[in-house]
């Protein structure tokens, strides 16, 4: 069976005032950081505030004073983190988080998230929590312990799907799909007309694209694996250009099981009928950001078989 | 932060015809193999039928012709079976089950389920399976691959409960416990009047208990810390007199969250209202039981804070 876990680690840092600027410090150097994480640089897009790297199911965005990188499957981003901070100690940090999604095959990892808090304690001072109860979904994050303003306009949205299910969902696990097929179903073109896209369509399947309009992205990586599949979205969009989007990807991939993560958004979507909230935590973080978890179910309403092994 | 993953791995198996009775193997033969799962046994009781052992946080039953071992925690289960095996061989076994929890701290077991399969394999042919999302509660087996045909009486019910809340699982949680409160709370002499008790009771707080009546058994495990509560229950008495316990054990503990796991068990339990089956997989095995899993849930309607870590 091949099975690829959609287990995302996030990080993102932004430089105090005075710092050189990270898109000066070019390809190579993000580069050897990608590759710190095992992973690489596939292709780019660039606009006038952001570079903008696809890697092999991950992503990298470099504005000129902060930078996201969110890498999945058996990547070692808190690598990638700790030679960043080689680079740039922590004096130099206004901000830095670090996240991870529960995962469902953590023995398959190279490192759990409380590794991780022990690989950073030497160089960061820094918070940790669990957002979800543990036997369910949930997310780490790790901020860096100072006090820290975000702009009015600094909010962020994840959407995490499993089980998508549906024509669009058996099309993205079908040979044959093509990207232009892939657009038309998301409605890209529709709901981010003034994007700029890089996609990679891997094989046989699963996607990834990085979208970059100004200094706003959108990212999306797609595990369409009947057995466990699974959809990220993410952006910085705000409010209502964001709900639109993710109202019509829970409309497309009808997923039985999804995750929203946010910070500094509220972010009302439109469940389909019978889906429930069952669990939610939310938290004031020190450094100006409100953090929400939900998870959202569709209850299993039919009998269903055991899966072989 | 305290934490115990009462991360159940469970084998049965029963002998061949003309085998030697396995309660004459002595309870030297038994230590040892508990050994191996890095377990040791506290104590025991017998009757006519059966031997019983309470172990550390695990349990072990032995009758003439079957034998059934369950532990908790990081113990190595499978090794035990491997070290049985060497003792007595394939044909020597008439069926043979390998069950396995989901864990939500995979990377502190010793092995994965799929782990155990490869360490099996060189031993027994068998079917593997999973029942329940993987991203989910859910519960894997593996059987030995050999036809069987289960006595009409012979049927098993797993109740796991997550999440205790109320009263009593405060009390549970609460220094100075003792085994006659929770005796009283869980209605033994009540519910279960003609069966012998041993029980063992753990500091700070944690319970034990196996249970015997001719050759029928209980046994309950209780790890009853605030962030992580876990309590399963495990018998095969017939339905009319477990399905009374089973939904005594939901009053009293106030789950949140469980499942039941049943083989040849019509099981239908009286849940508090709001809960929800969000989870049902059902699979008939060569070996001659339906095999159920069912998840539980009462979601949460209440926003919580994250858990520091």
């Amino acid at each position: 069976m091949m099975f690829f876990e959609g287990s995302e680690k996030k990080v993102e840092a932004v430089m105090q005032p005075g710092q050189p600027s990270l898109r000066s410090l070019g390809r190579p150097f993000w580069a050897q950081l990608v590759a710190k994480a095992n992973a690489e640089i596939l292709s780019s897009v660039h606009n006038e505030a952001c570079d903008a790297y696809l890697l092999s199911e991950s992503s990298l965005f470099v504005w000129e004073d902060r930078f996201l990188m969110l890498t999945c499957g058996t990547t070692t981003l808190v690598h990638a983190v700790t030679e960043f901070l080689k680079h740039f100690s922590e004096d130099k940090l206004a901000m830095l988080t670090y996240q991870r999604k529960n995962e469902y095959q953590a023995q398959l990892q190279k490192s759990s998230f409380s590794d991780d808090l022990a690989s950073l304690a030497p160089h960061l001072k820094g918070k940790a929590w669990r957002l979800g109860h543990l036997d369910g979904h949930h997310n780490y994050l790790f901020h860096l312990d100072r006090p820290y303003q975000p702009q009015a306009d600094d909010a962020t949205g994840e959407l995490l799907m499993y089980h998508i299910t549906g024509a669009d969902a058996e099309y993205l696990r079908s040979e044959g799909q093509t990207l232009a097929g892939i657009q038309q179903r998301m409605g890209w073109s529709q709901l981010l007309p003034q994007f700029q896209f890089d996609e990679f369509l891997f094989q046989p399947f699963g996607y990834s694209m990085n979208g970059i309009c100004g200094d706003r992205y959108v990212t999306m990586h797609i595990t369409p694996q009947e057995d466990s599949s699974y959809v990220s979205f993410e952006s910085n969009l705000e409010a209502e250009a964001l709900i639109p989007v993710l109202n019509h990807l829970l409309r497309v991939l009808k997923p039985q099981s999804y995750d929203l993560i946010s910070f500094n958004l509220p972010c009302p979507l439109a469940h389909a009928e019978g889906v429930q909230l069952i669990d939610h935590a939310e938290q004031t973080l020190d450094i100006g950001y409100r953090m929400a978890f939900q998870h959202f179910l569709l209850p299993n309403t039919q009998v269903r078989s055991a899966d072989p092994l």
